[in-house]
């Protein structure tokens, strides 16, 4: 529009200059002031906000980060600032992704990286995050738009690709190694990886990059009857991976992997999503700011408001080549890195006497009964706790070559293999 | 902006007309030209949604209820289009509020009431929904702006008022009461109250309105360092009002009615207030559509991940006379309502064949183990689960004569009594 102005502004003057009689200035001037205010209208647009410097903890109505950097008044974060270090992949912008990426950018993170291959259509208008007027855009682009419209603040890279494919895994790869936001850093150029997808083998490429690339995510995911859903941590080498057991899911969800079979169409609330964002982006804070207890695994039963943990250790026999050898790694530092966590820990103790998280308690509020819930140990593939199951028969169990089978299941486990087969074909 | 182009297209007719020379007429045709097409180019804008006539579970992209109603589908839900005939009022448009509101609205919600005196700052950028452009808005205008553009189909209502005032009661009151939407309810004209305000008073505020029509309610609340928050249903006469015990908090919380002292600037954080929007709303989804379990309590600590339950029993020396009275009409309801449910109870198990809720199960998946957790019991107001604790000493000790306290308990109780009083203020 702007250019559009600026021409009728020329085509105005010459007009002007054609004129031998100047009494028909004077409407050609009332003409041109007209283009000039509406070309000031055309350009100041909707009102963006400036970037911020330094997060300031200054309570004024203008300083879109009070509400954070009170949280280091509060005792909760030590230095909140320190979010502006750190970047954040997150793979899929769908109902979670989305959310997660708009909890981010309003924290302040640093810097933020969207992979999506996907277009915004009105059937996503169910979820958070996408508006109408969005339909046709990628997602990626969309969110580019909504998310640096929010906070100017924020690094956005957009990647709008499918990482399933070999072409997009290599951008994805390198992406993650990326290390000139902060080329100091060890490892990686990202902190966290953040699995959004809604399908098994964009899940399973997410595993293999980050078992090669050494770097921790975390994995989550929605049940296809849209009431159900979970998060989990995933450190390669210390945790289970991704291929180590069958997915674990909520005892009231489905089989996700149905989700993509023709002529179905997944359910979804944007309830279950914001509540699966909002646990995956908090753990992602209390992962980056080192506050809290970050969840190895957190199911959300929503029929029941039912909540269940677990820890899953790394399988010795894991079909992935990249996870054996993060766990022989993991192995060979474990006893030095315990020894420093104990006796950290013992200094810590030692040397700062025990004090109430809140100083002034006006109202002399005492907590009746603080101890933390049972603690979820770290279990077999075989016990799972209350509400869990697992989404295939183990892993192990598909490595196992048919003729070790006993008669009667040999049908059973060739079927499944069959099916696995086809699903990933 | 389309009237002064409308404007400039006059000028220009009549400058053509004060013309004689015709040769000077082809610079003011091409003038007038770019300016129609500058007229469409404003006209067209933000591309917005047609209104939908019938919920439709076709799957394809334009269909923006296809996610929600295939919850038909997967055995959820019996009749999601029920939806539009529901009135939700949402007392609070901030942090929890504005997202509960967006999630109904994406949900299909029928009509949706929005109360809230406040404006949109850049502080509250911290928490999902508002937009940085909205600054110096009021809530409820911010919010209908973005809530009919994601989904025209919702008839929102707004009331710009502060419900703690005796005008702003009032009408809060006759606007809860009118039935002009669905005339033939009983009752209100509201199917539930979602009470998303951030201070006592206003929550007091609510609880006199639906103790008073005898409206179920629902109320929310994040704490003031940011990391834990609750939800709890209310229905008059059944379980606890808001004034029948002091109010139950997570443990890790501090006294929320600290967040307004002066000078003092609570933590928010968009996880927390998006989890128990999500929460909120999903027992509200239940709760409508009738499915699932609706929660009485459900706490959510963000630092363990932890999610305490718990029932509340109406107290019988309530200091609320509304509350007193429902809870004598529920007493006298009581005997005939339990014998009606058992009859229904009986009368299903006895005719309805025990059915899976997915019939093809090709994955041979089998359910390990789905008991259901532990169930919260109803307790006496000494015995709390674990994690919750009492914002105040119960509602009994504040109605107790100080002559009945012993000697070194009176100053603590008058302490107390003047500190609420002073509050409530």
């Amino acid at each position: 529009m702007e250019v559009e102005l600026k021409e009728m502004l020329n085509d105005l003057e010459s007009l002007k200059r054609s004129l031998a009689d100047p009494s028909h200035h004077a409407p050609i001037d009332k003409l041109q002031f007209r283009v000039e205010r509406l070309t000031s209208l055309a350009k100041s647009g909707p009102v963006r906000r400036s970037k911020v410097k330094d997060m300031s903890a200054e309570v004024v109505d203008s300083n879109p980060y009070s509400r954070l950097m009170a949280l280091q008044r509060m005792g909760i974060v030590g230095n909140y600032e320190r979010i502006r270090d750190f970047s954040v992949a997150i793979v899929g912008v769908g109902g979670v992704g989305s959310v997660a990426a708009e909890m981010l950018t309003r924290c302040g993170i640093g810097r933020l990286l969207l992979y999506d291959y996907d277009k915004v259509e009105l059937a996503n208008m169910n979820r958070l995050f996408f508006r109408p007027e969005q339909s046709g855009m990628t997602k990626t682009d969309a969110a580019v738009q909504t998310l640096s419209d929010i906070n100017p603040d924020v690094i956005l890279e957009s990647y709008t690709l499918n990482i399933t494919t070999v072409q997009g895994f290599d951008t994805f790869m390198s992406s993650l190694k990326n290390k000139s936001f902060r080329p100091n850093k060890e490892g990686t150029g990202i902190d966290l990886v953040l699995s959004c997808v809604d399908n098994y083998e964009a899940r399973m490429a997410v595993n293999q990059a980050c078992n090669e690339l050494n770097q921790t995510w975390m994995e989550s995911g929605v049940s296809e009857d849209a009431v159900s859903g979970h998060i989990q941590l995933l450190i390669p080498g210390e945790t289970a991976c991704f291929a180590c057991a069958p997915p674990l899911v909520v005892a009231s969800g489905v089989d996700e992997r149905t989700l993509k079979r023709e002529g179905v169409c997944a359910a979804s609330l944007p309830t279950t999503m914001g509540v699966v964002a909002g646990l995956l982006v908090q753990n992602t804070l209390k992962y980056l700011l080192n506050f809290g207890n970050v969840s190895p695994y957190l199911g959300y039963n929503s029929l029941k408001d039912f909540f269940p943990t677990m820890e899953m250790k790394p399988n010795p026999q894991c079909s992935n080549f990249a996870c054996l050898e993060r766990q022989k790694e993991y192995l060979l530092v474990k006893p030095a890195r315990d020894a420093a966590i104990k006796a950290k820990m013992e200094a810590e103790a030692s040397s700062v006497p025990e004090s109430p998280l809140h100083l002034d308690n006006e109202w002399e509020i005492s907590v009746v009964d603080d101890t933390e819930p049972e603690s979820a140990e770290a279990k077999t593939s075989d016990a799972l706790p209350e509400g869990l199951v697992r989404e295939l028969p183990s892993a192990d169990e598909f490595q196992k070559p048919p003729t070790e089978a006993t008669e009667g299941t040999i049908d059973d486990l060739e079927d499944l293999r069959k099916q696995l087969e086809a699903l990933n074909s």
